[in-house]
């Protein structure tokens, strides 16, 4: 059951994180196909590399047809309705900070369920959530947004962190410290954005 | 038999690619060592991630002296005979377009042989043959071409789905599958260069 | 006791190559996070690589605290010291030599210890010194510098050749052969720095 309610958050998280690869080919001008290749890798990469990391292969999200089929309905919904899509700012980024909660804490707990110890679960659940990202904004040769944006690798982390060390310190029960944790990162993101918060950025030498 | 088969086809498929690697290293005036990684990574990063994803490590073409071979003897012929080899842009556009179909077809039989799903099969022998590209195009800060150019990665998609589908549902013989899906991949990408077809490009919203 | 002077090595090496992206990080003013991200990514992105390209998952980056320990220490010492650090560019140059040789022959040994043959030691061996660097600069969406910079990745290359031919066809002692290594691709790299060397580049057409 508990493998059935990470599936279903796992998935949720596909969709959204396809939407925002979705979103970037398009600003690209990429043509369809890409558009399509640029949802997947958004929604699927963090989760790819962590399977590649841990031994667990081939990837999940290669084997199971869902995770290829919901990308790409992502990609279509935002390729042929694009302008819809954009008009939607604040609730794909209030779905983004959901995929981002979600990937963590499933990204962690599979993680632990490979045998990798509490450190590894932890950046690893931080990559599940952030992996996409960069390698969608890599695809399109920008720096990713994950490096300079509002606590956003921050949130996976503290959200990864909760799962994890619930699980390993008070052997804590799994869908309630999932839910803690990717609602902690879900609200860490969405706080940031409304109040702008941020950490403070390098200032090179020239200025 | 069909194992030497496989290697032949991947070899072919090696120097093709690491042409078209040399030449971007060249376009982008790297180093002399510069280009040699760059027509090594355009000729094995898909296998390479193929195979890390599979679980098949360490990865073949680190393991085969003969993959770094002919990618070097490809890098030099570049590096040394630029001016000629630009001036063979159609026939060098024609190996590609086989280094493909083969990449396509081979990337999807190995998948097969380590125990991948279907889907995997047909999705990792893609990346075979379009993972080099990107990566290419990455180590030189450019929008990887594969994400807008002709039927590219929609071509290996089509030589990997004829191989595997005609092994799983009809269990054929690997040899005429083989050549069956990269003669696909190669006419289908060859068609879309002459007759200029090509998916709908993306329209952002100031268009 | 050569695992521990083995491990000795790649702290040290993950030390300097943490300041090299973290000083790539405030140059590109990242904030306080990317800046540790691009530390931690330069000083374990080609280990990580090479222990998922050998099967050592989970990397021994990612499952020992002390990389991203000292890799943390290294980011916040260039976030807020940044001026001093550049100041510094000279001996950075030097500390960021003696990485590259202490990552080739870690990496190169760690290759030969799971099973890797020869080749792909060697190789491997280049990776580990040379991936973080391309990790980097890809995240920064620039060309590697290692694909321009004077003799850098061969530097690396010939460094890992001799711990891997020493003990493939001497069967030689590790300690050694790892000092003698690692000594050669630091001689090598700082030379190529003093004496301008370097190798020919590329003239594509147009010049």
């Amino acid at each position: 059951m508990s493998t059935t309610f990470l599936v279903a958050l796992d998935l949720m998280g596909t969709f959204v994180f396809a939407i925002s690869g979705a979103t970037v080919g398009v600003r690209h001008r990429l043509d369809l196909f890409g558009v399509l290749v640029l949802s997947f890798a958004a929604a699927t990469c963090g989760g790819i590399v962590r399977d590649a990391l841990i031994g667990a292969t081939p990837p999940a999200s290669l084997e199971d047809w869902r995770y290829l089929l919901i990308s790409s309905l992502a990609g279509l919904l935002v390729f042929y309705r694009h302008a819809s899509v954009e008009r939607l700012r604040n609730p794909v980024q209030m779905f983004d900070a959901a995929g981002l909660g979600l990937f963590a804490v499933t990204g962690a707990s599979k993680a632990l369920a490979f045998g990798a110890g509490p450190l590894t679960a932890i950046l690893l659940g931080m990559l599940s959530g952030i992996g996409g990202g960069i390698a969608r904004d890599v695809l399109v040769a920008q720096i990713p947004a994950v490096l300079t944006r509002e606590l956003y690798a921050i949130a996976a982390l503290a959200g990864a962190a909760v799962l994890v060390l619930g699980r390993m310190l008070f052997d804590g029960p799994l869908a309630p410290l999932a839910a803690g944790g990717a609602l902690l990162c879900f609200s860490l993101r969405l706080a940031a954005i409304r109040l702008g918060w941020g950490l403070p950025i390098a200032r090179p030498p020239e200025d």
